[in-house]
């Protein structure tokens, strides 16, 4: 730290992104990605963008917004667009979060929120998961404070029904409910529909996962008119040029394409049924998983053991080193062929389960 | 404005994009686009990238940050690339500038800097330019405050010798100072160098201009290790994966062409010296400009009328609503084509002059 470095952030513990190797010997089950290439359209879009580069993109994203918003069946004014579905997170503790407006998310869940509340300084509180590691949803009823839920969350995996929600929303009305709708399109509800509703609802999702951008940086959240404009106040006074001109047209493509992304989705999670099976055949415990990874714990394998020994066999997983959840690891659904030589090598590691108690 | 959007930002004034028509029927010389695409490299490199879109882009954009700092002759720990350099400038005042480290800048310059001032609460000082738009160095001696010059200057396009700039970092040891190089490249002097000596400095610089990738955004610093460090503290704080790879990859093959780069901005140097001849012989007086654009006043002509029958007759050009600078346009320097139409249309309104008076 230099000494010039301002004192409000001396205490900041950035987020850690999952390994992102430079080699490619590893099957990497790690960060979430999806096994599938962009679709067509996105990559052929994308090419054509990349011609015209010395100009600005929309600050906008008009086009992108407008096909956006008719897919999700809101008006474009209730959406906005963001480079990862990261930034839209932080524009809402940005814009609605503050001294008198603390912020509360689960103690297990998306680690960014925490890094996001401390960046801007934000008071939070973080509730516990019940022991099962579901969310509570009474413990969230009327509670007065702006709250961040990832449903389904992660790393767990498990989502909430959206009559749920709908009450923790209804209960705070003068407060920001965020939900992060990531993982939804892999057998969650969105609670989209919502935000026709709820004045005080925001939803974020990303095409990082069942849209396979995350090398791309696209996300978005969606809200009523006025916090969308809220956050745009904060986008301009940050980056208005937030989105580059290829990644803008290669969600477009990916929109247009939005049959092959349901197609892929449906298959992931077959592969999802496939991995959670095979692993509790093999003695593991999982969560209800809603979301392209299985999280699992095994009663004779320590968890940090177990996802070193994978790495040491080439395939990456993630595994937190967070008291409540250490048993586990998360395990993103690659492709049938990449999880069927992960379920191969677990049960290798199993037989020699020597180096994993 | 939401009745939940935060007190603090309730007098925010965002930032104001140049105008991005969504019609192309414009020649557009408003926000100091190259009139060249991006090179070759960049095109193919970008589209290859886009094939690779499911898996997220390396954080620390290792392979890139190595050939630019290769290219600037500094270490790769000394320097951080971002989504444009409106980011690391973002970056610079979130890091270093708070209510004991208040920011100074020229009143006439980057209307960023007082946005950024004011979205991270930042007390600052603007310093008026001297009657005949330079920069006042001694203004700057010792002023014992984060200091932060585009050099040029914009839009003024004047440039101030590295000595000067020299004596301003070295008479404020316990002060950040930030030079943004945006338009160095054309033919302007860089201070790339002297963050080997100087522990207090950083300068950006963007592949928006020279490199013809405003579309891509690309940004970067250069400062010692430490800053560097402090300023990845807070991008892995907000937004870890800040560059996509498509942008990272037409950043390599930008800096692969770096000849073809250098080539380009002769021409656009080339260029600039005739439409500044063209002007003056058409009785405008401008400003000694070392950038993409001139910086343009006649003492005929209202400033904004002139701005408005160009438009009218198809060219963008941006006029700034700023009482000491309202006489002015600042007008890019497009092809010579571009350039050649431009004069050509101006001289039809001065004719007609009774519109613009």
């Amino acid at each position: 730290m230099s000494r010039f470095f301002s004192d409000k952030y001396k205490s900041l513990v950035p987020y850690t992104p999952g390994e992102q190797p430079k080699s490619t010997e590893y099957i990497k089950l790690n960060t979430n990605e999806s096994p599938f290439p962009p679709t067509e359209k996105a990559i052929s879009y994308a090419a054509d963008a990349a011609k015209r580069l010395q100009l600005y993109p929309d600050p906008e994203a008009y086009e992108l917004s407008g096909k956006l918003a008719q897919l999700l069946g809101v008006e474009r004014e209730e959406v906005l667009l963001t480079n990862g579905s990261d930034e839209i997170l932080n524009f809402a503790f940005m814009a609605f979060c503050d001294e008198s407006h603390p912020a509360v998310f689960p103690d297990i869940t998306y680690g960014f929120y925490k890094v996001f509340a401390e960046i801007n300084r934000v008071p939070y509180t973080e509730i516990p998961l019940s022991a099962d590691l579901t969310v509570n949803v009474e413990d969230y009823i009327g509670i007065g404070k702006n709250i961040f839920l990832a449903n389904p969350n992660a790393p767990t995996g498990i989502a909430l029904p959206v009559s749920d929600i709908e009450r923790i929303i209804a209960s705070n009305p003068d407060n920001i409910v965020v939900i992060d709708d990531a993982y939804v399109d892999f057998g969650a509800e969105s609670c989209v529909p919502l935000i026709k509703k709820y004045g005080n609802l925001i939803v974020t999702q990303t095409f990082s996962k069942s849209r396979s951008m995350a090398g791309a940086r696209l996300g978005f959240g969606v809200a009523c008119g006025e916090l969308i404009r809220d956050m745009n106040t904060v986008k301009y006074s940050t980056n208005p040029y937030n989105i580059n001109r290829m990644t803008m047209a290669a969600g477009l493509g990916t929109l247009e394409d939005e049959e092959t992304v349901r197609e892929r989705c449906r298959e992931i999670i077959a592969c999802r049924e496939y991995t959670a099976c095979e692993l509790e055949r093999l003695g593991f415990e999982l969560t209800d998983s809603r979301t392209n990874f299985v999280f699992a714990k095994h009663a004779g394998a320590d968890g940090e053991k177990l996802y070193l020994e994978l790495k040491k066999r080439g395939i990456l997983v993630r595994h937190f080193n967070s008291e409540r959840i250490k048993d586990y690891n998360r395990i993103t659904v690659g492709s049938r062929e990449q999880m069927e030589c992960f379920i191969k090598t677990i049960e290798e590691i199993l037989e020699a389960s020597d180096e994993i108690r």
